[in-house]
């Protein structure tokens, strides 16, 4: 069996760190193959992230920053599962199960872990319910729709100014790296669209990066810094430094100053934490990040690798390697290097890299950086972001096609379609700030929630008097009448102490009562009480 | 108020017979604009139905057959929502609610309708859980998904070669235009791609198109269907003449000679029903299409127009118009000129048009045609559909697009990324056959089932024999050991009356049972109770 010779080299991660060890390692590989590579990625493609903020203009096509992973790595087997668990004792992995229900479990003899981190709202009020986040390639799908979505919307409410500032108004929380790109990206396309609306007042679209320090870009010199500041608000961006997000609802951001800003799009690009899967394991760590010696290795291991941003390792100056691609690539290559030695018996190399430059683009044909020392900004930083980044994309046909994306941009209007991506979820989390209301009295109504956590009043609007009929707390749920067809809300639901909600649409939740009797029987008791305890306090208020 | 003098032309629909009234409207729209024009359509995109089926095998980008609305029609005031009802008494329309929790209510003066018709698998076994279908761009990037899906699924199964053979088998039913591409389309794609799939053999690779009568392609001319034939079983398409589908399961197509294909994909491009808005209205119509005489005005009516899939509109020569792209588009002049017309005291025009011709391309450099009467077939009617298809795209930004992407198809290889839509639905619907197993004893759990009709049973593999521990009906549930985490079913379950399921995902099902205390109450109970009656099942068998 000379299966069994070989030996296994399990990468987990298919991002910069992933798919760059599997490169390196893949051009180590000898024809009598004394190794195999099998990389686990729960998407089948590599995205290339210094791009992604350009897929919400659309000035890159929806797939010109992702590649394949299995054109890029042709002699690595990739398997597109979700990691289930890592066991390092027994040296294998479990991954999720695919049309066949049983896990799958993999055996390794080295194991790469580059499983980067993960966007973690948790713990921020409001936010895990309606921040949208922007770290992957779906967010940025969905942002560019969720974009269009809120134009179409504005357009279509006529009555309502309010509610049409409200949706012309974007936040995005965070001034670091992609939060820049990102509202630079955003200010752009909208501000770009919206002619095509002849509805809508071009002055009431509003831009607003919120920055937690003193200036934004902390990556970068403070002159650039200014620099970018200055062309962002030249642009159209309102940006508020030394400003914190402090909670979140479906209908504004909320600062810490106590600030509201009514808003249907806040995004945050701050909050990331580590992997879950790295989280659990067993492994030294500092905040949340691998140790790994200089040559990649995990400490206290001889066959556990970690690099990207869930390793933490050390520089020859003494300093730690910032989470950023450049660094990624160049782990990637030592780590491949050590673990062929370790097969072959060579030397180890010590991971040592001086960082080339940074760049951050600040939308159409403008980008600050710092290359070599040297600070470049406006249109040949722009040119020089372009050109770096199209010779670093992975294979000439994906160059190809960007270059083409990029030239068709310079004199073509920006995409416009509304990408419906699937059905959207009949069940949803929502969260409320006291005074706010969950639904207005006449409203049309089309879901029941269910209070998972907060206070709630219902109240009436009776001969000209609101007559509040009942407090409603954790376990108890209101909107039931929706499930009559085409109701209006015949009371008004207010937030008394911050709202955690459950909300089920009636489509959803007719299916579920038509099939679980017992959900059926106990809403239709409840509902019956209801309408007995609210005809007596109607009839003492009238008293 | 000049506002309410001028007449207000509303359009149901943004497909061609739609988007093309009202460019033909603007067209002769005054400078002192004496009507204005309201389309209502759920998308803020125009399709290129003709080129859908490329969007399959990427030899279009995933946008070049779409185009904004908003692009095409600038003096057009266009609503994306859905139309709720249709008040043909007091001319109006209401329109869905969208951020506001209230209806859109328009008045029309002249309303035209051109809401083409949709997939309908209702009272198709197995069709509407497990049939995917092929109408709009969402169904096509679906597919697409699907196949990748498939594929990389069937990269991992190292285990099963049955269940490799089933992820490679795919299933089309129906070999009119529609059919003929998807399985032309598709069949190229799998045979391109499965190169960059070195585990996975080429030859375990089946494509099998399904077709009523004795030969595809009905709509052409019989010389042409066989030509058709003959290239597409060159390509390795198995073409099964005078055979129905008669139902699915979620691991089968079943044919009515009662023959069973075992297959993850089955795609339909048969069934479509009227559209239910159409249905709704009491309005002359013969099957299921609203009667318009030969100026496109519904009978009966004066300010009611109706063109396209959805309208029944008599041919000078008798018969009756065609449910295509080309005879919709010149509907669409007349009845704009005949709404103009009623408004100015001009003539109304009658219907008149004879065909161009018909084109069915067949995948990569080969397609048959008719034009003007004459057949053609090959690399000269690919050519010719696709000059001619360039020249209909809207738009030249669009144009040089699609004329690029189809240069770069010629040599780059095709798209592999697989992007996800938005997360799969929790809940869904299944349907199972008699003799079919829902899971295996042993397997791993994780959705639990709720029997909306039909019957199962629960058995056990215990010492060597299987003991039958219960038979379920409506309204019963089963799987619910996967609410503890990670356990794998320990019970086999199997269909004895064909079984329509609700099936939910643990995932969701918690968030519920958190939230809703009755019902977790009750699945407790049941829970108990049914591990008891277990008990007592095995101890009577172990006798």
């Amino acid at each position: 069996m000379t299966e069994q010779k070989r030996k296994r080299v399990v990468i987990l991660g298919g991002g910069f760190g992933g798919v760059y060890t599997a490169l390196y390692l893949e051009k180590l590989l000898r024809k009598h193959d004394d190794f195999e590579i099998l990389l686990i990625n729960k998407e089948n493609y590599f995205v290339f992230q210094p791009m992604l903020a350009e897929v919400v203009s659309g000035s890159v096509g929806i797939l010109d920053t992702v590649s394949p992973i299995r054109r890029m790595l042709p002699r690595t087997d990739l398997h597109v599962r979700e990691v289930e668990s890592i066991d390092i004792k027994n040296s294998t992995i479990t991954t999720t199960p695919g049309f066949r229900p049983h896990s799958h479990v993999i055996h390794y003899d080295h194991l790469v872990l580059a499983l980067g981190n993960v966007t973690d709202f948790r713990g921020l009020r409001g936010l895990p319910e309606h921040a949208i986040p922007f770290k992957n390639l779906g967010d940025a799908l969905y942002l560019r729709n969720h974009l269009i979505h809120v134009l179409e919307e504005a357009a279509v409410e006529q009555d309502s100014p309010e509610l049409r500032r409200q949706l012309l108004t974007f936040v995005v929380a965070g001034g670091g790296f992609s939060g820049v790109e990102v509202v630079a990206e955003l200010n752009d396309f909208v501000r770009g669209v919206i002619k095509n609306y002849p509805q809508l007042d071009p002055t009431d679209v509003r831009v607003v990066l919120l920055h937690a320090q003193a200036r934004i870009l902390p990556e970068l010199d403070e002159k650039l810094a200014l620099y970018a500041q200055k062309i962002l608000a030249r642009r159209g961006v309102e940006i508020r430094l030394n400003t914190k997000l402090a909670a979140a609802t479906g209908d504004e951001a909320i600062l810490a100053d106590g600030t509201r800003i009514s808003t249907k799009s806040l995004i945050s690009t701050v909050a990331s934490s580590p992997n879950p899967l790295i989280d659990a394991l067993d492994l030294p760590k500092e905040r949340g990040r691998l140790k790994a010696d200089s040559s990649l290795l995990v400490m206290g291991t001889d066959n556990v690798w970690a690099l990207g941003d869930c390793a933490l390792v050390p520089m020859t100056d003494g300093g730690i390697c910032p989470p950023t691609a450049q660094f990624a690539i160049r782990q990637a290559s030592t780590a491949a290097h050590n673990i062929v030695s370790t097969f072959r018996g060579g030397e180890r190399k010590s991971f040592q890299f001086k960082e080339l430059g940074k760049l951050a683009v600040l939308g159409h044909r403008s980008a600050v950086a710092q290359v070599f020392g040297v600070n470049v900004s406006g249109f040949l930083a722009w040119f020089l972001w372009r050109t770096i980044y199209l010779m670093k994309l992975p294979g000439w046909g994906r160059r190809l096609k960007v270059a083409a994306s990029w030239t068709f941009d310079l004199f073509l209007p920006a995409e416009l379609v509304q990408l419906k991506l699937g059905d959207s979820m009949g069940v949803s989390h929502e969260h409320f700030e006291p005074g706010q209301e969950v639904f207005h009295q006449g409203d049309l109504g089309d879901r029941i929630y269910i209070i998972a956590r907060g206070q709630a009043e219902v109240a009436r609007q009776e001969s000209g008097r609101e007559i509040v009929l009942a407090k409603l707390g954790a376990g108890e749920y209101f909107g039931e009448m929706a499930l009559l067809n085409q109701t209006t809300r015949n009371a008004t639901v207010r937030c008394v102490e911050a709202l955690d909600l459950l909300s089920i649409h009636k489509r959803e939740f007719s299916v579920l009562a038509a099939n679980l009797p017992s959900m059926r029987d106990s809403f239709e008791q409840v509902m019956k009480q209801r309408r007995i305890a609210t005809a007596s306090v109607l009839a003492e208020a009238a008293h």
